[in-house]
């Protein structure tokens, strides 16, 4: 088989996959469900195909493993099987496919390699049926809370009721934690979700972390007002000074390297065509992979808030409802990654920094982390159109399987 | 009686008038209700101590009509009964009871006039019940479209239903035009419904026009993405689009004499948290007594919502979905009041123009017309705190009285 051979194989078994999905545009594949169920059956063929031994663990994580020589640790690989409603056939399940794609290849170049492989795909990472995600990677990593088996999804069921009846025991959830000495490290390869690579015309990226995010709620409160009756000069606008607020984070963020701000949601009060605004509430959003520029940026931006509501004398509420620190890849694992890709005459390979959570959000408290990005059409993402070229499906592969091999 | 003690009455009778209300904060009082009926009951009393002869039109307009030599044409006065829903107890029905008092000042004074006066009540300004609104002064006008009748409340009660229960016929209607030659001018003294007398420390100001008035609809449209995985270059943000738009309006109109723009709905898609922002509608308002200043504004902010679109690229969407032009009032009544408001020693009182419709624009195709605006508490209208102060009461009656005295 080719490059090219690979990479339509991956899209074969990834059109299969999506095929397991509720009815209706694009993928809908919640956890613990019939569709859930159906893709371990198709993963659990694949993997053998690639000569793997396959097991469903307490999480749900369907694992597919290569032993190595005894008492030998495990690189780990994977991502999630799950997507949100009307989602993609890219969003996770190609970072299950891709590295088993690579084993199949070093099993047919027959090569032997001195450690163990497992491929994971964690049930549940979008969060979508239950308000939680994660479980997979937090029960291998020793940090999931089993209080959040009480949570329910919208039908009213909990999810250790959804566990259970899938024939999973979440009592034995804290017994899946691994030893670290066993875990070499962890590579998730996921699409970009984001236009970077596209636009640069490139089909893969290193990952150098993943961004921390904060989140203020802003109020900004002046006088509603009859838009007829109040001259300019004696408005308290509380739009305007949110208007304001938008763009100054607009400006910072285009102004500093790394800083996303996105005020995302905005609500005007009275919010008629008559009347002055008397108050908005506002949304603001910072990611940046380097903490110190995130929270430099919300310390900058609420200052900043507190200036706009004195100048145009606005009460001003702010508060950070919300803080997640970046989770940074190893510089080693990044490194790897980077010479994997790079082999031939390749230009070099972008580094890119996800602003998105991924698994390996919480993989990175049990061992090493590094994440592959591939390209997206258009950046386009958790949408029924979502796709990633066959090119930038043949390059992940390659990039794997150098990766598996150069691992010492 | 002294001038305190007049202002003093007046409050009584807006204490009364108040009081025909349905229960709840404030005044609700709407149109061809019992608590219609019952202010018109107590507005019969006042004016029959003031020495009118008092009848209902077919619009439902309670006139106090002071007759003057035979076949004088009248001077006329007053203002709407009407409140909107929760509102206060001066709006509209204070323009009714001034000129009541101002006339019964003259009686005490025995003063006979050269002319003859009309108070009028009319029912309904506000608009809230029907989605209509200025039948009366229309009616008097000739400018009442009879389609108007088959409009409906949210009971289903039609405008012409309403009226009948309340013992009017609505056919009588297009008998109620009067003849411009019999009427002198119409005056009406009604709450500014803003802050620039409180702010300037005056209780009266005399009104030079109505603002003309246009609504623009516009939509902008860029493209939804996620928050952590576009970079701001990358960005098609409506809302930060539309936050320029808001403020370019703010300046515009803070740098033109005269000029209102507001921008007072605002509607974010999707509106969450962590999405940049793909479609914002927004109202954009602009007032202005002058209606080429408002022509330019409004053809100015069109070019600056292009502009901004075409720099972010956005698409826009933006349509002019209302105009009406502004109501001057006449030089002549402008000057009377103002030598009526100025009399002693008084500083010149302010003139100022209208940014809210009143009667006053309909009663403007019928003959010329004048406004006296009195200050009103923090500017607050259309709330049950709404309240004018005795002084500026006391104003309002002297400035009417004189100006009935000077009136040739």
């Amino acid at each position: 088989m080719t490059d090219t051979d690979w990479g339509a194989l991956a899209q074969y078994w990834l059109d299969r996959l999506a095929a397991c999905s509720e009815p209706g545009p694009g993928v809908t594949r919640l956890p613990f469900t019939p569709e859930h169920r159906a893709a371990l059956g198709v993963l659990t063929e694949l993997m053998e195909q690639a000569g793997l031994g396959v097991s469903l663990d307490a999480a749900g994580t369907l694992i597919g493993r290569l032993e190595g020589p005894a008492g030998a640790p495990a690189l780990l690989f994977g991502s999630h099987q799950d997507s949100v409603r009307e989602g993609g056939a890219y969003d996770g399940i190609m970072g299950v496919v891709l590295p088993v794609l690579a084993l199949m290849k070093l099993r047919q170049q027959g090569v032997t390699l001195p450690f163990a492989v497992e491929v994971l795909a964690f049930a549940d990472e979008e969060g979508v049926r239950f308000p939680t995600a994660l479980m997979g990677p937090r029960a291998l990593a020793g940090t999931f809370d089993m209080a959040a088996l009480g949570l329910h999804d919208q039908d009213g069921i909990s999810l250790r009721r959804a566990m259970e009846d899938f024939g999973l025991d979440p009592d034995a959830l804290p017994g899946l934690k691994r030893d670290p000495a066993q875990a070499l490290g962890w590579v998730e390869i996921h699409l970009e979700q984001g236009p970077v690579l596209a636009v640069a015309g490139q089909n893969i990226g290193i990952v150098t972390g993943i961004c921390g995010i904060e989140r203020h709620m802003v109020t900004l409160t002046g006088k509603a007002a009859h838009a007829g009756t109040v001259p300019m000069h004696l408005r308290r606008d509380a739009l305007a000074g949110a208007a304001e607020l938008t763009l100054v984070a607009e400006t910072l963020a285009r102004d500093t390297d790394g800083l996303l701000a996105t005020v995302g949601a905005l609500h005007v009060r009275p919010g008629v065509v008559n009347a002055v605004p008397g108050e908005v509430a506002l949304t603001l959003e910072i990611r940046a992979s380097d903490d110190g520029v995130r929270e430099q940026a919300g310390a900058a931006l609420t200052q900043a808030a507190h200036d706009i509501a004195t100048r145009r004398d606005l009460t001003l509420q702010i508060a950070r409802t919300y803080a997640q620190p970046a989770t940074p890849c190893s510089p080693q694992v990044i490194e790897r990654l980077s010479r994997a890709a790079e082999t031939g005459n390749r230009a070099e390979v972008p580094r890119i920094a996800s602003g998105a959570t991924h698994d390996t959000s919480a993989m990175a408290a049990l061992c090493s982390v590094g994440m592959i990005f591939t390209a997206c059409r258009d950046g386009v993402s958790h949408h029924p159109d979502e796709y990633v070229p066959l090119a930038a499906l043949n390059a992940g592969i390659l990039t794997l399987e150098r990766f598996l091999k150069q691992w010492q």
